[in-house]
């Protein structure tokens, strides 16, 4: 049954309800845990956000008085974070926004000047402490491209831009996708087969073209390798054709780009049930994992694999990379997908064949069909 | 008195000797730290280096047997690099090294077109392990661009490309900056006068240009902040006006883009002694730095700037990023810059104004003339 409410709106509600349920979930998880820290802000150019933010004080931090030094926290290091924010896109973030973006061929024309915008999305990392515990993101958004004459944000509440014209272009994007640093094969089972499941309802060829797509995208190639063992990850979906699922071919006999949904509303419950698919796709993972013994030497590899996540993070993913040019965004809010601490090795002598480190370096190395 | 070799025979063999030297120094002044790692290596694609590198091999590594485990080194990790390659340069290296240089308009209509190039040059980064100890960059390095019809390195060995042409454009880039944690004004205005007294012999402009340049390079728009305190910058010198130069204005009443060198000679002269004042400009900061005692919060703030550090070099640094898209790079060596730990916080609390970390953070926030 659509909803009569704007698609801005409903995307609003959704990712604020999805946000509570996740943090949530994490501190029931460990109730002797310090709780998130929720920031709502609120951008002078243009809308609002919360950010929930994890992290254990640094023992020689002040905040530090109450906690234990040596902390055994579940988690490390977390964010799970929405904005939803409007404005003008100066020339260089619209260039970081539309990389495949076929309906905005009109801008190349006139790319000097900036142009109006919606987005609302919720963004998430999670870092826990034990390296047997893999991290994991996720993130669903919607934007949305005015023409010039749009008037939105001007005159109104900066949460209430004016909302009464048709977009230029509007899109949904998201995915989610695990990063461990020692490999469990039936951890990257359960992840996949959860996301699938929640996929399968929205058409079959869904998981099969996200899946790849997120192999595709979480790729470093100065490294030769994968970010994590992946996931899905989905851009541009709109009403249009898709170049992606016109590229991916058929799906049990039918060509990939039909069949899957094309209308805003549709699309959106296709996120819906892909972004509650987040916590039963990982809590199970997590709470497996979280007692696993270790060494010294599995926490200095985790810090490694967290170096390649920076390294992805800050050279590659267009998200961070539009954060850093988007005039009065939230820096710490851009980054609290940065781990608490990271390290880098020249030439490690740790990651080898035959170790359990290199396990994992070779299905980055080579993505696999986790589910057949 | 003019050199008849080659240019390209000159840069290297200074590289090669400078090397040598920086290197020498640092085991001098630590004579029971482990030795550089030295690592000669062949590009398949074109051209050799060679990697020295410092590290203490982690506790849990097979290396460390012989290495008391809480290691009290004064270095923690550092690269002191040279490369000598040629081949050709895709497209997108290509936009990543022409930024600001004239001389190559002729490229944008043929933009897919891959040209000759030959870059020769040093590359260091320093990081101390004591946070009173700054850490330090140099490099200086040669490129040449030739037409298509040069037959740069077909048919011949890989570390003696044919040389017999014109080249199409040629330039010089270097500098050297310092990034401490803790502000030491007596160790940034030693840091400064050393490169101006290197430079001063070959122009009255170059100090004044080059320190205002570095400022604006090594700058992270989105923190507000410059990596480091400063130091010399400079990129794109030949024997052409410099709209840099030109910009800055004048200087002792005389244009700055008139009086500083202008042939590869002159510009190879002031080179080598801005590369020889390295050991002089950081060895007796570091000499006189390394046993302060320090805390724990002290190394806390340390790996927050160095976070900082990262995020400049993945996101900004020209280097780095023509390294990490130049096939066939070696990525350990461009990546070497990176500390060996960094840490991000969300709104930390270190750092404020009326500390001793908000001191070096105020001076970030607005770049200081040292010398007066």
């Amino acid at each position: 049954m659509a909803s009569d409410k704007p698609m801005r709106q409903q995307v609003e509600e959704y990712i604020s309800t999805l946000q509570d349920e996740i943090v949530n979930a994490f501190e029931v998880l460990d109730p002797s845990a310090p709780k998130f820290r929720r920031d709502a802000w609120v951008r002078p150019q243009g809308g609002r956000g919360v950010s929930c933010v994890f992290a254990v004080p640094h023992p020689t931090s002040p905040a530090a008085g109450q906690q234990p030094s040596n902390a055994t926290t579940v988690l490390e290091k977390a964010g799970v974070n929405i904005s939803i924010v409007h404005g003008s896109l100066p020339p260089a973030a619209v260039r970081q926004m539309r990389a495949d973006h076929g309906s905005l061929q009109g801008l190349d024309a006139d790319a000097k000047g900036a142009l109006p915008f919606f987005a609302a999305g919720i963004s998430l990392v999670i870092h826990p402490r034990n390296p047997h515990a893999p991290t994991v993101h996720a993130n669903y958004r919607y934007f949305e491209i005015a023409d010039k004459a749009d008037t939105t944000g001007s005159g109104s509440a900066p949460s209430e831009p004016a909302n009464t014209q048709k977009p230029l272009a509007w899109w949904f994007g998201g995915g989610s996708d695990l990063t461990p640093s020692y490999l469990y094969e039936p951890d990257a089972v359960h992840f996949h087969a959860t996301l699938r499941d929640a996929a399968a309802p929205h058409g079959a060829a869904l998981y099969p073209v996200f899946k790849q797509w997120c192999d595709e995208y979480f790729y470093l190639p100065h490294r030769g390798e994968a970010r994590g063992i992946g996931g899905i990850f989905f851009d541009d979906l709109c009403d249009e054709d898709h170049k992606t699922f016109a590229g991916f071919g058929e799906v049990d006999g039918e060509p990939a780009d039909k069949g899957r949904p094309r209308s805003p509303e549709a699309i959106l419950r296709m996120v819906k049930d892909l972004g509650n698919a987040f916590v039963p796709s990982y809590i199970p993972i997590l709470k497996q994992r979280t007692n696993t013994p270790h060494t010294a030497a599995e926490r200095r590899w985790q810090l490694l694999r967290r170096g390649r996540y920076v390294e992805f993070n800050l050279v590659y993913d267009r998200g961070t990379r539009f954060g850093l040019l988007t005039p009065g965004a939230r820096i710490e809010s851009v980054l609290m997908s940065l781990p608490e601490e990271a390290r880098w090795e020249y030439y490690s002598d740790m990651g080898g064949p035959g170790t359990r480190e290199g396990e994992v370096v070779e299905v980055l190395q080579k993505p696999k069909a986790w589910l057949q």
